[in-house]
């Protein structure tokens, strides 16, 4: 009887270990009359994290590859962009809320605004409010096009997703957004394939009827009057095609929520099979509201085995050339760290998805410190969290490949090779 | 003259380079109390070893991948697994001194004990001698089912292991072991190859005559007076088939012995081409004969260039979760080292195939210490052998795959690549 009691105890023993990887967007810098932002900022929660943890340095794709933000967390979670990078469209348009099909061509969408000859005035349509934009987005959502529908979801001021959905369409098409001055571009087929030449008629087609329904609607004739600038075209960029794909919880036998504020990093989260929450106050600035979502992330976890946290601000100052912006953003992200580490109901795995230097105002390659945190892990010898200090780590220098294998790990679900 | 004396020495030379692969099974552990049994144990010869030689951390599959004992070992004797497993059935053939042909399909086996209805009654036949099990074992060994001979070799108590041997059999077979309760399992093919078919007929038909032969032993029937479980059924698992692969000699230049008391270790290394001795006293169990076995290393290395010396009471005391069984484990081991390094004759390579740490009583993916000591290479600052020491040691970290190609190095036999 003893034995039947303890083997289901050992297995929730087993199910109850937890994670939480924290990712500071851009962390990584070089250092700036001698130090780095995250070697400036007083951050003495997560210089005890470091002390008490286990640390080392991460090349998030290789070293010398710089990478982006959809790629960075594609890796992290396990997912090489190598074998499973679908393009930036359909990722923006998981985050942005709407559930892909298999086969869904998806763009990145900006609102414009063009003169009557079709030259670009404007690429954000005199940066349209996000109300106006939702308003006139309407106009264009669910619309058919040579019998494929047209998902238009307007997001945040001149931004939008747009999805095509139906049969036989190929994402090996050009963008229409000509991405700086110009006239609007007539989407071509990449390839000599029937699907690819058939869809871009289709976009074609699309962008004529959007510039007309657009051009009509009520309130881009109260813009002009106003004499703003209509927001009477769609410029479509950052295509790609919907696989479904295995999933966190089929490849690795985890279940996870993705606490962002941005997009971006909703959608990537959701194209591994992670849900991904709305948190108020989470809005991917440096304002977003921090402690709502460590709260978020400490809810989840009730019955979740993962959590991305992720903060996108320190990215952000990076690419404003910030320095004390950055550092002050990390001596926020200290106190969500300290509150985490009292509640210490899961490993904490604190990282960037690459570094973002000041001095460069741009993402680069150099590899960004990683510490991990948590009863069953071995520690080291460094006492501060830094480029530098964990350089020296226990961990060594890892690759990004290497992180969702070590968080399989302290999960309890890294499997044996072998016996 | 001068010269033709020289170039013969200078051969000489290069032929005498020995090495000694010294593998403490399941070696690397995480802190209790903020020291790992190995940092906590007194070791003055390692931490001479240590001091004297170059040191790192060696993940041994890969970072996240937990290594079995198997594929471990196969792995540091630069054998990939993913090329080279052979499944544990053959190893263990191989281990228990079966000399297997190309094509066979072999099995690890357990007697057990079932009823009259084929209900299990104990996976270990009532943990019967290692002498009774050897004499009901020779009823089974040679017979013949379908023209396809069967070699039963008793080896420990309740185990064996089975090896068919004929023409066109095919491992792509299910076990008769249920691997807990339950009844024994008939025998199915896993693929709908005609081989696999009649290879799984013909072990379910050896499956009755053993259960027959068995039922009928006279030793079980004296069991069964003494109302002990008799031992009338064999239980196969671990299934695989033996290729003939290429060994270290052909591959590599070197010939090797394998010095350990488990059975499966000197499977892996005849496997790969070495030869393996029985040498009295060891055990694999923490009351090996460790003397015993440092003297036939050094006996070996006498027509050897290379010796796999390995010990496994550390891999049992981290399953066990016993730290201070481990720790004092550790100490035993350091006398051993100290009369190695005493001799002098072979560089000496000192890790675990993997971490078996005793909180977690099972093995984990967590690097395994690694040191390199002889008159060759590279020293470091490394001053103690331990999983947070060795992490700043001048190997950094390396893989398993990096072990054999480092060896070969320190023998003389690595090959320029290019010119």
């Amino acid at each position: 009887m003893f034995i039947f009691l303890l083997l289901p105890l050992a297995e929730m023993v087993h199910r109850m270990e937890k994670a939480i990887l924290f990712i500071c967007d851009g962390l990584g810098d070089l250092p700036v009359k001698g130090r780095t932002p995250l070697e400036a900022a007083r951050k003495k929660n997560i210089d005890r994290l470091a002390k008490e943890g286990i640390n080392g340095m991460m090349s998030t794709l290789g070293e010398g590859i710089i990478p982006g933000s959809d790629t960075g967390h594609l890796q992290l979670l396990g997912y090489s962009p190598r074998e499973f990078y679908p393009g930036r469209g359909p990722l923006e348009a998981l985050g942005a809320g709407i559930d892909l099909e298999h086969g869904d061509v998806a763009f990145r969408c900006n609102f414009g605004s063009v003169d009557a000859k079709g030259k670009l005035l404007d690429r954000r349509a005199g940066r349209i409010s996000t109300a106006e934009a939702a308003e006139i987005g309407k106009a264009l959502d669910g619309m058919m096009v040579d019998g494929v529908l047209v998902i238009f979801r307007p997001t945040v001021e001149h931004r939008a997703s747009v999805v095509f959905r139906g049969r036989g369409l190929c994402a090996a098409i050009s963008d229409t957004d000509p991405h700086g001055e110009g006239e609007v571009l007539a989407c071509k087929p990449k390839d000599g394939s029937p699907e690819a030449r058939r869809t871009a008629e289709i976009v074609n087609k699309f962008m004529k009827i959007a510039h007309e329904k657009m051009s009509a609607h009520h309130l881009n004739l109260k813009r002009m009057k106003e004499r703003k600038l209509p927001a009477n075209v769609a410029l479509l960029r950052g295509t790609g095609m919907f696989h479904k794909i295995p999933g966190l919880n089929e490849r690795f036998g985890i279940a996870g929520t993705c606490i962002a504020g941005g997009a971006l990093y909703k959608g990537v989260c959701r194209y591994v099979g992670m849900d991904a929450q709305n948190v108020k106050g989470a809005t991917g600035t440096k304002d977003t509201d921090l402690d709502a979502k460590v709260n978020a992330a400490i809810a989840a976890l009730k019955t979740k085995d993962f959590v991305l946290l992720h903060v996108k601000a320190t990215d952000n100052f990076g690419h404003d050339g910030d320095f004390e912006g950055k550092r002050k953003m990390i001596e926020k992200i200290d106190a969500a760290v300290g509150k985490l580490m009292k509640w210490g109901g899961a490993y904490i795995v604190l990282t960037g998805d690459h570094s973002t230097p000041v001095l460069l105002k741009g993402h680069s390659a150099d590899p960004v410190p990683i510490c991990i945190w948590g009863k069953n892990v071995r520690t080291d010898d460094v006492k501060k969290f830094g480029e530098r200090a964990c350089a020296h780590g226990g961990l060594g220098h890892i690759l990004g490949s290497d992180v969702m294998p070590v968080i399989l790990g302290l999960l309890l679900k890294a499997k044996m090779y072998g016996s």
